[in-house]
């Protein structure tokens, strides 16, 4: 591939690259670029969210790259220093060491493992001495560190910053001079930190590096950023048929935000589906094969296809309603939402109905009768074979 | 001596003590208290001023303290990181160890070597990992630090500080850690970063240093505080005719300063003479007091008496006349100024006259031709028996 195709490909779904004229120049000497990307040494447990990046690093991958899937367990040895937080203790290597195999076992179903190279940044970090430190933090400032956009907010709060956090970026960019990155790849979130390599290795003699930011995925609610804790995520480790149901559950809208930053599909065969769709093609079919194409990574194309099979068959039986009025609910607990919506007479009549088996959201059974529902979500809960209300949880301010 | 009366003694002349009640808990343990005072690791030459600071050492000396002289030679191993200021290269360990013998020949002309212990910042600040650099600096806030005056004042203005500078004060700061410091000594400039050391020891688990902290002593012109470049010290290898000679030139003011800051003599007898002066006792003989002691510490007795001969006969031999009018001046050379004042027809007149020894300075005979004056000072120029001016050189707005 000739490197005006390559930059196209590699620049796809990118929210910026900075810059492109260096990547064009760096690719034009015909060596592989040494591509870098930066991942949390804490338990790793990856939604699909995370895969954003992930298949941009496959990409260089793809076109013959050397792609490091950098392990930042420098600070997780150190843990939380100020001791303020009792939740975040140091790990010990043996704890990076295991995290760094569970990262394995998710992330080689997207990377190419024998073209990955997994490393850790203590390697040089834990290497350096005091008078290292200070010297690489002679090159930069803090006028220019707290330009960082939670810094800055916090500063002007007047909310405590301590200095060990201006060291972290100095560190994480320091990584940059450690490995002569050609190229780091990161979330919008990180573009700070990833400008602070290109910075620290022109201070140390280096050609910059380019930085490559993806966009931050939109969770299944098409709202929010892709989380565990907001719920609206799909884990790349999720069974087939749960993975299958929650993708064919976002809108019609985000379906194609997801082609474009999930799909491995070249873009031309994204633009004929968008084309059938305008043409009166289902939806939900081309949805289908969205679901499909991402099962099958994750697992395989036989289970992808039992995945559609069992949710045909439920969708079938399902036949919910679909003109129900909406109610608009404060509360997260099921069982206080059949009672505020006239399904059940009381909070015990409602754990009754839940327990013999009579109560689904979204056509499927409930058992837990602590079930709470997603701020932001529509659902549509049901009582015996008949008695449906439609009902959406408020987003909390 | 009772605590009460250490206390008066050692807080005596004291610009601040923070805090004192810390001090008196800290004496009635009865044990030594561990004393530190920091000093600049490069090439010293040590005047006046800085025998402030030394001076209270001494008295802690005296009262049974344990001393440490504690050469910051961590920076000075590092030089300038930034790489921008070429005269501030890193030193060898080896100019370190020249410079401390430089150190020990001048500061034990008040300290007592067998008292005092000469350590040196990198035993302790070289040992430390990247990760206890992180530890260290978690421990204080950008806001706080930003609180320090110059780092206040540039940040205001838009110069840049780099993240470096945050992590010296830190450095100083954990050196009383890792001496365990009860006090902490130095100069009122030097207050912040003082009082840093008791929050890193409190963070650290130990009891908080008793900061106390000395005023600047101001130079011979009584208005700026002593320094090398303003001309206006006094250096303590200074030889004793010169010693002598400037310390006679001071303000019958400034005296009295100089009593308080410089003199051993107790604050008993400086009273006495300021009672004797308010009763008409010549200022110059009770400076003449002052000048013996100083002269007397870094030299001897009998230097310092022959000083005050020499001086008392050139002053006789000078007859300077007191009534002169004053020129004021704007360049430094002394050929210049005897032009400028009609002393000397022409440069080379200047010179001839210079070379045949016809030429003085407050009576003081000049050799060199190259003689430059100092802005802020007045001096009677003279030229032969009978031709005198007096003239002021413009200080430097």
């Amino acid at each position: 591939m000739n490197f005006e195709d390559q930059i196209a490909e590699l620049e796809r779904g990118a929210s910026e690259v900075l810059t492109g004229p260096d990547l064009k120049k760096k690719l034009q000497r015909g060596v592989p670029l040494r591509v870098k990307a930066g991942f949390d040494p804490t338990a790793p447990d990856l939604h699909l969210g995370h895969t954003v990046l992930l298949n941009k690093m496959r990409q260089f991958q793809e076109l013959g790259h050397e792609v490091t899937f950098l392990i930042g367990d420098f600070t997780g040895l150190i843990g939380d220093p100020t001791g303020r937080n009792a939740t975040r203790p140091a790990l010990t290597p043996e704890e990076v060491q295991a995290n760094a195999r569970t990262y394995e076992a998710q992330v080689f179903k997207v990377l190419d493992a024998k073209r990955t190279r997994i490393d850790f940044n203590s390697r040089w970090l834990s290497t350096l001495a005091a008078s290292d430190v200070v010297k690489l933090a002679a090159h930069y400032t803090v006028a220019r560190m707290l330009e960082r956009d939670d810094f800055s907010r916090r500063y002007k709060a007047g909310q405590p910053i301590s200095i060990h956090e201006f060291l972290y970026p100095l560190a994480q960019g320091y990584d940059s001079v450690a490995m002569r990155a050609d190229v780091e790849l990161g979330g919008t979130d990180q573009k700070f930190n990833l400008l602070v390599g290109r910075t620290l290795q022109e201070a140390y003699g280096q050609e910059p590096q380019v930085v490559l930011t993806m966009p931050l995925l939109e969770g299944t609610d098409g709202v929010n950023k892709m989380s565990k804790s907001l719920g609206n995520y799909i884990g790349i480790a999720d069974e087939p048929d749960s993975m299958f149901g929650r993708l064919m559950s976002i809108s019609d809208t985000l379906m194609w935000r997801y082609f474009e930053l999930l799909s491995f599909r070249p873009l031309t065969d994204i633009a004929a589906l968008k084309r059938a769709a305008t043409e009166g093609r289902n939806p939900r079919d081309i949805k289908f094969e969205l679901a499909r194409e991402i099962v099958t990574r994750f697992h395989d194309a036989a289970a992808a296809e039992r995945a559609q099979g069992t949710f045909v068959e439920r969708y079938a039986q399902k036949v919910l309603p679909q003109d129900l009025p909406l109610t608009l609910s404060t509360t997260p607990s099921l069982t206080a939402n059949l009672v505020n919506t006239g399904l059940a007479s009381s909070g015990s009549e409602a754990r009754r109905k839940i327990a013999e088996g009579a109560v689904r959201i979204d056509g499927e059974k409930v058992v837990d009768p602590a079930t709470q529902l997603i701020p932001g979500n529509e659902y549509i809960l049901q009582v015996g074979p008949r008695r449906f209300v439609r009902v959406k949880l408020e987003q909390k301010p």
